[in-house]
């Protein structure tokens, strides 16, 4: 099945565009046009000429151009009769917004609309869904407005998502972070293409590194453990439902019954799949996974400049089953000649709170050449006085030279999160907390190691 | 052991002033004057008479004026002698930011400092530590700029803290995130003021609502046990130096060793200590505890706008051993009544994608009449079109009506953090991410759940 014509369709036909802008169908049409969408875009209204200064069609069929793609987003009662019409115009590629079907015990119109777009031969993704966004041609089919949700940088994330409300929240705080997104597809109720077709669409798009996903249950275990199997990218996954309890109220929600925790899990640790307990971790994980980061062993290097960070960071070292480096005699030597007396030369090291961007460049140097550990991990607390922005580009440096990665963890508000977005902007992954940045590495080490 | 002209000492001497302002006795010095503190302040350097447009005084001797507190920050070479000085003046506090003592291997130095405290019956804050912060006075020994570390707004927090970083870094975050602080004590080597002292002392601080500490050793494990069980304040703590291989580096930070952390979860238990595992749990746990927030009972009701949200809310709720509270029939009867048919009367209660604030109304005033839970917890997802900023007032309105809890989860950038700071200052608990809401919640009932 190919997904193509819902991510690269030449033309578009909104189907329940408004004369209120407020509406839906309104905001979406907005949206495509808003976007830079390059393709033709066209508003069906049975009732109005015009909406919002655009011509409006009575129905599909009173398009002339052919249509690659109908978003639609009429009241439920109307969709039936809308669809026929699609598979009259010979259009093959339905998103479909309206909500009213299983998600809400109406199992009858979600069997109808079933039998009407299996007989017109219609892809749909759908009902009760957002809908797409390529952020590589601006086409834009969520009916949420802009000022609402700013819509993120071009990038290598996908996200896919069963819960349309989730996938706007993680759409929102992907912008906000400064993360870059290729995709996005809501799929709601999945009534033809599900979790599985988009994972293989994905599969195959250049411009997809890396998959996210919110899933509650799955319709064809098999098919989507074989997806899961296929795709060489990362796969990182939020499963919603975990408990018997709470999978009863994904029940009302997508209308699928979310699966036993262990049984995907299992599935999961066979694939390429990365399991992830929370939203945090989502945002933690693909901090490293954007930029590519491999971990190739499990020995890290810490370096601090505040001996309570140090502290920390080997502790989430140790709890998620790393070992502390050790340096090497030659390190020692060049660090301890260096280096003023109250520094600690081991794992932590210790460059101490009057370190200036020259210490913290002889400590990084000198572990990136050390052939004892793996990965440096550098908590830079930028509340002591000596260190400057210019710490960024002699960070910056070092890492282009190495090809050992490099962790930043640098804790504060205001003045360290400007610091912390300059080494983020030069691909440097940059946390706020020691155990967050710990616990990514682990699930960047896990993903790769087997490679 | 009294603390207490430690925070509000009539006068006091700074030892180590500049005339350059970026040395760190010119920024304590500048820091106490700029904050606004009330009391006299008096510049110490044997070579200047003037620093930074004051006066400065040859020795602590040569100043008339009775000194309560001194705070030196002169090099290690020299602290024998201007402690002794400090002992002729009959000053009884001093705090020391000096490092270079136990911490750096010299414990002889530490010894003398030792001894010169006791001939001269001085308590001493440090050595090697940042001092102290009185939010109420505006006393402030940091040797932070004020540019680099903003300091919070005036409350009922107090942070103990070994690592000077540390509470740098939490400091900086507790302002950024709009925490309100009391007291800030940073006690480096604790010779002999130590966290136990420190513990007593805010213990029947009327200022302090609240505790939390970062701790890495503690000298005198009974003492800190019986100061624990006496305080009847919350006291959040954060234990570095967990393990056997991550105390080591403990060793060369304060000088103390770190415990076995079974040793020091297991006398935590039995007092009034809320453990915390990470960073992020602490500010997640203050939220609640600040606003002193009761969770009575183990009952939760979910509202949500968003069904993925429900669904991810449900999990964290089971997971942290909390029961899905069941609506009564009353409820039940209201909310199908005034809801539409798409909405989801259960738990979680789903008002659906369209809500707007009077439903919300709707759904929290039946939810906290009835009986059949003890708190809710409210996703509300702004990205939607139809809330708006006065649902903060209509929540506000609700809740200061009602005894139970209302914790509330809105996940999102921009817009939302509007939204999350408006419910933020009107004392109702707001989070990013619903698995740290219920996280929290589970922290403040367990404490409570004996009461």
């Amino acid at each position: 099945m190919s997904l193509e014509k819902f991510f690269n369709p030449h033309s578009v036909a909104v189907l329940g565009v408004s004369r209120n802008p407020e509406k839906i169908g309104s905001v979406i049409f907005k949206n495509i046009i808003d976007s830079g969408y390059k393709g033709k875009v066209f508003a069906v209204n049975p009732n109005e000429e015009f909406v919002m200064g655009y011509k409006a069609y009575s129905s599909v069929l009173a398009i002339k151009d052919k249509i690659d793609l109908a978003v639609i987003s009429v009241p439920s009662e109307l969709v039936i009769k809308v669809v026929e019409e699609c598979g009259k115009k010979k259009i093959k590629n339905v998103i479909m917004v309206t909500a009213g079907f299983k998600e809400v015990g109406d199992i009858k119109l979600e069997e109808r609309l079933l039998k009407t777009i299996q007989k017109n031969k219609i892809k749909l993704i759908g009902p009760n869904c957002l809908g797409v966004i390529n952020n590589y041609n601006g086409l834009d089919t969520l009916f949420i407005p802009i000022y609402r949700l700013k819509r993120p940088d071009k990038g290598n994330i996908s996200f896919v998502t069963q819960s349309g409300a989730f996938g706007s929240t993680v759409l929102d705080l992907i912008s906000a972070e400064n993360y870059r997104l290729s995709k996005f597809i809501s799929y709601g109720n999945g009534l033809n293409v599900d979790e599985s077709d988009v994972l293989n669409y994905l599969s195959k798009d250049k411009e997809t590194g890396i998959v996210v996903m919110y899933v509650e249950g799955v319709k064809d275990g098999k098919k989507f453990f074989k997806a899961l199997m296929d795709i060489k990218k990362p796969v990182l996954i939020l499963k919603g439902g975990k408990f018997e309890k709470s999978s009863k109220s994904t029940l009302s929600h997508t209308g699928s019954l979310a699966g036993i925790n262990e049984v995907y899990e299992g599935i999961f640790k066979q694939t390429n799949a990365v399991i992830t307990e929370s939203m945090q971790d989502i945002f933690d994980f693909l901090k490293l996974f954007e930029k590519n980061i491999k971990i190739k062993g499990g020995r890290i290097q810490i370096i601090t400049n505040g001996g309570g960070h140090g502290v920390i960071s080997s502790d989430a070292v140790i709890e998620n089953g790393f070992k502390l480096a050790e340096l090497s005699r030659t390190s020692k030597a060049i660090l301890k000649k260096e280096l003023p007396s109250i520094a600690t030369v081991s794992n932590p090291l210790d460059v101490v709170g009057d370190a200036d961007d020259s210490r913290y460049e002889l400590a990084i140097e000198t572990c990136l050449k050390d052939r004892g550990n793996d990965v440096l991990l550098v908590n830079i607390l930028y509340q002591t006085p000596k260190l400057t922005k210019n710490l960024i580009n002699i960070i910056n440096k070092l890492n282009n030279k190495s090809s050992k990665p490099i962790v930043v963890v640098s804790t504060g508000a205001n003045f360290t999160e400007e610091l912390r977005r300059g080494l983020e902007d030069k691909d440097i992954p940059c946390f706020q907390f020691p155990g967050n940045a710990v616990r990514a590495m682990k699930a960047v080490y896990d993903y790769y190691k087997n490679d």
